[in-house]
């Protein structure tokens, strides 16, 4: 063996190795203290080669790629090089929207692929793309990003990044391996609200952090009318099939960044959680549907809502819910206490020990509605307002604009991504962890540490202006 | 051995087996599957002798007792006979008061007992009451509540009804075997809106249950005020050395009553829990009081928020908080959650499938505020309307007078009690389940079925009118 072989012989058996390690029973009795792999390197902090104009290619071009594809192909130094979906029809209309962007000057030459499961592969190796950004089914999240990493490409993944902890190992082995990132997409930590909490837990106003809540409560059960294509079609047998928090990152993504979770601070510990019966969706089927319809042919298995606590290593708490399916108004709690105060969402509420700018006196009341305006005047994060205008016209209320934006700043500086592969591995691994607890009775899951201890020397991340 | 003889030798030979059984682990190991000793009844749903004139003993005048000995001797049929508290001045003070109140007509032959930590004992014996109302520190409950019961008198006790499932059991043994109501009074079940909630659920407004949240988040550092005397001055010296939620029942009691817990339609199974670190009493003795002040001086070991989630026999969920030391405003969350919508508290909101009364159109947004009117007058409790003028003047904005009256009627009547001895058992018992869940690191912990079972035969609380 000359040096090269030798060095790819025990990476690929260091890696063969870690392939082991991850089953779920390693990864709780503590694959963290495994050596990470010959020749990978911790991507915490790290930033990739600028990039000054990114070519990107999309898989996945449903209900939810196309608006990542809008707003990127309106960005400067961009091309869209590739659209790739199940359907024709799909990838006929966004390369045309997407062509319809570039006004003849820009993302002229895109390649379009469709017609089986497998096309997204022939893609990456014909196309070449700079970066990749998947908005498919939540099982091809993780083959589709590592995949991606090995052929060259950052990838950029909706939520969750992947639903099992073997698949975030290989995500966070492979991004560590081929030194690409692999960025989970979550849009709501640019929400105006989730900055500006982030902005004041930055500065002190909050005190130390002990508690905090985060949720996904959003009535999706109309979301079955997509029966043989669509977010539906596909959904619909997570949730009668699994039981736990299916969809945890919404809400849990912003108040892991306030409180530094797997950034220098503090670091996810372990989780308990317990579902409810599932009633919701087999009534709402019985209700909408014939009897020998589909979606009353299933064993609704998954609870209608899902609750946890995380315990962090520093023993803060962070209390975290998932309802699609029960009838009540959304929410994703957004709840962030410290010993000086706390912050809330839905509706956005303040109250400080002492007392909110003049407005309160002390904390038995909250500052909320038409009271907050001296607050957002003085707490709004700078990248809302350096990028409020440019974004707010798109999706979510400017949210995935803001992100995007981000994403393409940060790829053609070279600076390090505002959310880690780490990150999007553990905010996901709530999922199923909250498995394990609910069908072992509320017994506690221990967290992976992705990281490998590393979190502990990782930036918070910068309060970009 | 004569018959009587054998009997007693067969009940205190069954009594001592029972004592065995209460240990915590056995507790948790299915005491519920033990018989009941031989003599006892179950309590369940037990209605006393009338009393035409109730001749109360009050121990415990500080904050609290005086509360409930000045609107029971308010009541027609009352007669005050002893008041016993540690401080002489108190008993006089409150000796005083009840005299005024009976117009030299009524109670004027009040007994004080003071001076000592057995004066009670001593009280019981002498006076033979046939009510005693405990309202001491949370240690002495249990011993003077099962002492008042050995000595012929009903027991009425402040929350939390004990602190260890040893006592609990004894508590619930006494009961059962002396034939003697023990209630714990919980006031909050009789507020306005948790009697509207409790009104909703039982005409199946919400649906089927599926989830509860249930806390005491109410911040009273300055209790720490207290130093030698008054609640600050034991309670500061619990939540230093006890870590867990120690205070659940406010919350706990109106959302268990809901959902029929411990009557017939379902019960509590087993819980999960987590604290956060304990900060905020040890900064708050930092800022207010000297370096060698007894406040600094105490090691602070009980989280200052707890969070816990209980599972029902029948799979539902309770969230339950207790957060007395961060500067937050108060809280009892009050959220009962079923297929058809969610009532919800603080604020008061509620949403339904297909909207609420005309007001909103789907269950996407809330009712609140003004725009509840319309539910008061539809869903007003037939108690909160008999008795809401009566009581509105006493304590809590109305509930506390409210429990009393509830009190009176039932003993005079011959009724059953609105809280059976098992409802305060199973409620409070939430505080040394999450203590051994918190020192476990959130394993999860088996509630004992106080009820033995029966719980099955038990019939809901009625909607009284
Ligand atoms: N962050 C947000 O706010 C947000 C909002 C909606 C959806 N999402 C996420 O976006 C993702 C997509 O959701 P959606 O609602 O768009 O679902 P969708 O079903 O509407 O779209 C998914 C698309 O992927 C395509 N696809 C599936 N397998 C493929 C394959 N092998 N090759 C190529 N294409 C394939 C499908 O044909 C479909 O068009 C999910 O992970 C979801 O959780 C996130
Ligand atoms: N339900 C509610 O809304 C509510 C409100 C406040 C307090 N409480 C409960 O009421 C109880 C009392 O609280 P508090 O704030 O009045 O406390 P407190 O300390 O002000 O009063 C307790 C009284 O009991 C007396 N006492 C203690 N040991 C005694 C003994 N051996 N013999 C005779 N008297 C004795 C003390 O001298 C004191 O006056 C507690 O259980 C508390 O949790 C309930």
């Amino acid at each position: 063996m000359n040096n090269i072989d030798r060095r790819n012989f025990i990476r690929k058996t260091s890696l063969a190795g870690a392939a082991l390690a991850v089953s779920p029973a390693m990864a709780q009795v503590g694959f963290d203290s495994t050596e990470r792999p010959f020749g990978s390197k911790y991507m915490g902090d790290f930033a990739a080669p600028k990039l000054t104009k990114i070519k990107a290619a999309f898989i996945g071009v449903g209900a939810r790629g196309p608006e990542h594809m809008k707003f990127f192909a309106s960005l400067p130094g961009t091309e869209v090089v590739a659209i790739c979906d199940l359907y024709q029809d799909l990838t006929q209309k966004w390369t045309q929207e997407a062509k319809d962007i570039g006004n003849g000057i820009r993302h002229k030459n895109i390649v379009q692929y469709h017609g089986d499961e497998n096309q997204w592969k022939t893609m990456l190796k014909e196309v070449k793309p700079d970066v990749v950004f998947i908005a498919t089914n939540w099982k091809n999240h993780a083959p589709m990003a590592i995949e991606a990493m090995k052929k060259g490409a950052h990838a950029f993944v909706e939520v969750p990044i992947a639903i099992t902890l073997e698949d975030m190992w290989e995500i966070v082995n492979t991004s560590e391996q081929t030194q690409k990132h692999c960025m989970m997409m979550e849009n709501v930590n640019y929400s105006r609200d989730e900055l500006m909490f982030l902005n004041m837990c930055r500065q002190g106003v909050i005190g130390e952090f002990l508690h905090a809540e985060a949720s996904y409560i959003h009535e999706l059960r109309f979301q079955m009318e997509e029966q043989e294509r669509g977010t539906g079609s596909w959904r619909t047998h997570h949730y009668a099939n699994r039981n736990g928090n299916l969809y945890p990152t919404h809400g849990l993504g912003p108040v892991a960044q306030y409180m530094n979770l797997a950034r220098s601070e503090d670091t996810f510990d372990s989780l308990v959680s317990f579902s409810t019966q599932a009633l919701g969706r087999k009534l709402y089927a019985e209700k909408n549907y014939p009897t020998d319809h589909k979606w009353n042919k299933l064993d609704y298995k998954g609870g209608d809502l899902n609750t946890s606590i995380i315990k962090t290593h520093l023993g803060r708490t962070v209390m975290v819910q998932w309802d699609e399916t029960s009838p009540r108004p959304y929410s994703r709690l957004n709840l962030i206490q410290g010993t000086k105060g706390v912050l809330a969402g839905f509706p956005t509420r303040i109250a400080l020990e002492g007392g909110v700018e003049g407005i309160t006196e002390n904390h038995h009341s909250w500052v909320q509605g038409e009271q907050l305006a001296a607050i957002y005047e003085k707490y709004d994060h700078p990248l809302y307002k350096r990028l409020n205008q440019a974004t707010k016209n798109s999706g979510h209320g400017g949210m995935d604009g803001m992100m995007m934006y981000r994403i393409v700043e940060c790829l053609q500086k070279g600076l390090p991504l505002d959310q880690n592969v780490y990150e999007g591995c553990l905010w996901s691994a709530v999922s199923p962890l909250s498995e394990l607890s609910v069908a072992s009775n509320g017994s506690p899951q221990q967290f992976p540490d992705f990281t490998r201890g590393n979190w502990k020397d990782t930036k918070p991340l910068a309060i970009i202006t």
